[in-house]
């Protein structure tokens, strides 16, 4: 089964479970439109790349805590385009969800995803009861405060900003979960694993503050110089287009250096060289070309 | 130890885990001031009342559970208060967090609240690693999507509303919530405690229904007259004040019969009438006079 099928097929499933007789229908139908048509997963294809590279030892394992980390994505989005945040009207290219169904069932949706994706670790529980206990605490410890992406959202309504704080539990943590999870779900070491996801998730805001530049809306999906407008840090705006660029590549450079030994390191090099590609705005190829 | 030094001694412990170096500030505070200083404390009280009355097998599951309950309940009262819901200005006699951090913070301060009532559990890993898996399976259940207290606030953007399913979500929830885990934490079958739990949810509703009717802002500490503000069902309303203590009284006596042999069942039976009996405004006891 592919990758992308596994994280859809695990997604389902999860989502799903609020979609019975007895549950608030629109509580039911914001789920599932703030899940499908997903983006391009990025968080779970890394963790299922790295499962695969230490061997695929526990898929079950592997697919759940994909499927948690992108049902925190998910949740983390939903809120963050609340009127009392981004007050962001598209989202993957649709209405977003408190505009489709109104900033309380958005608010509700962010909270049942949060609470659906500790569900989905739990269905590990009779198969592999010992990586699910460790993969609830690693999920949790990259979501929640102090480290994790609430706690880098927060970081917006502070007046002194620690930079580096925010950067890595905004954007970096579930990346950093990513690949945590994906090791500890073939019995590596998550901390040999946590900085490829760190070095991955800071190309990744590099490529997203290019984006946030470069891009229009209909292309991007969602509204375009947020930062500016919400004088949010921006490495393009910092560094120049050319500057961020370059120093896009040394990350990506770097994160295809960091991948740990692993029977599949090099495929997995391969597919992080590929995917981070994917991250860069087509407007900086023909910049390059 | 008391219950209520463990109660307030799980939350301290769990709450100051936010409050380390590198956490922002002020959702840190946010964090703080929504659990302390808290309201009754009926949920995780309850919680291990239960558990003390099975023989109270495992003190730090129970505590953990009744911890982790009170979070939820505590994230769920933050988000209720928001401006997009019941937009309440005081909450437990003092501005709600919303007011006090602004609604980003507010809705941030919920969600790490959710996480961290699951993170609460995962404390359990090593002494309890069984215990914990099936804890934090029935803390979801009763927290997310189809049928626990998110459901239960989702009923409300509802246009046709199954008012046993909302009542049941919205308020049984957590009560059933904390009768089971405090039972599955003494090594009980949580399903032969459920009905307690239930019962007294609805007992808590209808008091909570005549409060709303009969207190002044002062004393409840929080806005009256919502219900019929925001045209939901108030017992009081459709049964009459004096039917609604009918009722509640009723319910009182079904609660203290539905109690499962234990092995301190009587004292828990003395416990729950006591509590039970809180619950009843005092303008009901003067107009029972």
């Amino acid at each position: 089964m592919s990758i992308s099928t596994r994280i859809e097929k695990s997604l389902e499933q999860a989502v799903s479970r609020a979609q019975v007789a007895g549950s608030p229908p629109r509580l039911a139908a914001a789920l599932h439109y703030a899940v499908f048509p997903g983006g391009h997963r990025i968080r779970p294809q890394l963790c299922l790349a790295v499962a695969r590279a230490c061997g695929d030892k526990d898929p079950e394992a592997a697919s759940a805590a994909a499927a948690a980390i992108e049902l925190m994505h998910c949740a983390s989005l939903v809120h963050d385009d609340l009127p009392c945040f981004d007050d962001a009207s598209i989202r993957r290219g649709k209405p977003s969800v408190h505009v489709e169904f109104g900033s309380p069932l958005a608010v509700l949706a962010g909270d049942a995803l949060i609470v659906m994706a500790f569900e989905t670790l739990t269905q590990l529980a009779t198969t592999s009861p010992q990586r699910m206990v460790q993969l609830i605490s690693l999920v949790a410890r990259y979501v929640g405060a102090p480290f994790g992406i609430v706690a880098g959202q927060a970081w917006e309504c502070e007046e002194r900003v620690s930079l580096s704080h925010y950067q890595q539990a905004k954007t970096g943590a579930l990346f950093v979960a990513a690949t945590s999870a994906g090791a500890l779900a073939s019995g590596a070491d998550p901390m040999q694993w946590a900085t490829l996801g760190g070095k991955i998730g800071e190309a990744y805001q590099v490529a997203d503050d290019l984006r946030d530049v470069l891009c229009d809306e209909a292309e991007l999906g969602k509204p375009i110089g947020q930062d500016a407008t919400r004088l949010r840090p921006n490495a393009a705006a910092q560094l120049g287009i050319k500057g961020a660029k370059q120093h896009l590549e040394e990350l990506v450079h770097g994160a295809v250096n960091a991948v740990p030994d692993c029977p599949g390191k090099d495929e997995l090099r391969a597919i992080i060289e590929a995917q981070t590609r994917q991250f860069v705005p087509k407007q900086l190829a023909t910049l390059a070309a």
